[in-house]
């Protein structure tokens, strides 16, 4: 089951979603699409750069109609956006958006609170959304509390290949990540659920992993995955935002973090960390921000070592 | 080659040690007992308490004798003193240390830097140490730069062990830590050389790891060796000291961290985490220290959460 170290992994930048809806200040939009530049430019080509919900609800997300379009400007950029429902996926094609990631939590409660709905409904949306797509646009599916619940803590495995079941009958040829929304999830268990996941489902080759640091765990985790075959990995530079269940912890796993690993493992990922570390020491640096991760500290202003591994 | 679950792991806390050595305003000696007493009541057994080296070196571990009293009437604590010759392991004997630390490096340039003297020179007075002990006096021995070197860069495995042939030789009965002395180690890594190293003394049956979090990786290697096998880790409370080589970041991995992490897993650590967080809290605020970790933060103010797996 494991990955050959000559396999590259792909990252997924969720900072300018993930990262920047809990930002309270507004993020012009032109800083936003400078962002989003310079992460493309850094070898980031898969970037969740937005969600299609309520303004009201994540104001600084409203910009997201500019952001797509903007996106269509940037030199390989392959960017992605979140829709809780049929109808904001509708929305979110109609503004030209090519991938669109739908989000439904094993839990009832954490669906209730996240969608309002059950999630046996949003599987029913998810259906919709499938058979509503233009041909082109690709859908991947984020799994949240795939491993522990906010709310009704540990998840149990045959909850979530149950939902994983569903999943794959109304939308065989998604993308799925299973996402460790508490940080509370270990590398055992990681471990686990993936390999059951990939046993279950052998038909889908690749497999995505939206890991938390909340508790210190996230390298550790994603490392956990990667040993069983999961090649795809969301994390967001300078570590910002993923975390709304732990004031003044972060959650998000810093993609540059995520970089340093697999570099130091000998594994591609495609990035350049000397650039990733420029734009994510700025992202640091953005007003009501909470960023996290390591290796910006540890390499200081010295860009990457020449010594070392 | 793995660890049963059911199999405890053994903690060391290097904080009094490892973690004040870097902090400038001297710590009064009555605080640092404290640590020690509230340490060892939150189920911490091993601690590493001082270290006999030249005052004018280490002015911060000067009443290092003060200490090894102080150890002898906390009740149930085993307490260990790093020396780095044998004429300061006879200084600890004299004092009445019972566990000592020798440290000796993988790479001769770090081996010169930290106590000036070829690698070889260190394992001679290794054998010295251990010739002159008395009945009763355990000797453990740190292999700092196991996996990368500050100077020289990645280290590699035949070297590690040959040095560890040459220490098993003067010193059979000496418990052997690996040390990932720059942070630079992967969990690919860290699994590959503890699972050589097994390999080649399978009459060793304890092995210990000194983990660094500097680059983010702590948690990650700690469970990396764990999976082959490794029983005993060592980290320090609030994530204090460890990490000279890269300014404004932390090094030591934060022990509350770790025990998180196993008792998420289910594996016992035999300590305390609440008490070990009220300890770690007061660590944290110690004038010029470099805190770490993350679990201080995440769980904030709120114990250890009820929910959760």
């Amino acid at each position: 089951m494991s990955v050959a170290k000559s396999e590259p992994v792909t990252l997924v930048e969720v900072g300018p979603r993930d990262g920047f809806q809990g930002i309270g200040p507004f993020i012009p939009t032109e800083t936003k699409i400078d962002f989003l530049k310079r992460l493309a430019a850094a070898g980031l080509e898969r970037i969740e750069a937005g969600s299609f919900v309520s303004p009201t609800a994540l104001p600084q997300l409203r910009d997201v109609g500019a952001i797509v379009a903007a996106c269509r400007e940037i030199p390989g950029l392959k960017p992605q956006f979140l829709v809780p429902n049929a109808r904001y996926g509708a929305t979110a094609i109609e503004a030209g958006a090519e991938v669109l990631v739908f989000v439904v939590s094993v839990s009832e409660a954490h669906n209730r609170s996240n969608v309002r709905r059950h999630p046996s409904e949003s599987v029913g949306e998810c259906a919709r959304l499938i058979a509503a797509r233009p041909a082109g646009v690709e859908v991947r599916v984020d799994v949240a509390t795939a491993f522990d619940c906010p709310f009704t803590g540990r998840v149990a495995e045959s909850d979530v290949l149950d939902l994983l079941d569903r999943l794959v009958a109304v939308a065989p040829d998604a993308e799925l990540c299973l996402c460790d929304t508490t940080g509370k999830a270990t590398p055992d268990h990681v471990a686990a659920l993936f390999a059951a996941a990939r046993e279950r489902f052998p038909e889908k080759d690749r497999w995505a992993f939206h890991a938390h640091d909340t508790y210190g765990l996230g390298l550790a985790n994603i490392h956990a995955a990667w040993r069983v075959g999961v090649t795809i990995f969301d994390a967001a530079f300078a570590g910002l935002g993923g975390c709304p269940f732990a004031p003044g912890a972060t959650g998000n796993v810093a993609t540059e973090d995520v970089v340093w690993m697999f570099r130091q493992m000998g594994v591609e990922t495609g990035v350049d960390l000397d650039a990733l570390l420029s734009v994510a020491r700025d992202g640091a640096l953005l007003p009501g921000g909470t960023p996290g991760g390591r290796i910006r500290d540890a390499l200081g202003d010295r860009g990457s070592p020449t010594c070392g591994a």
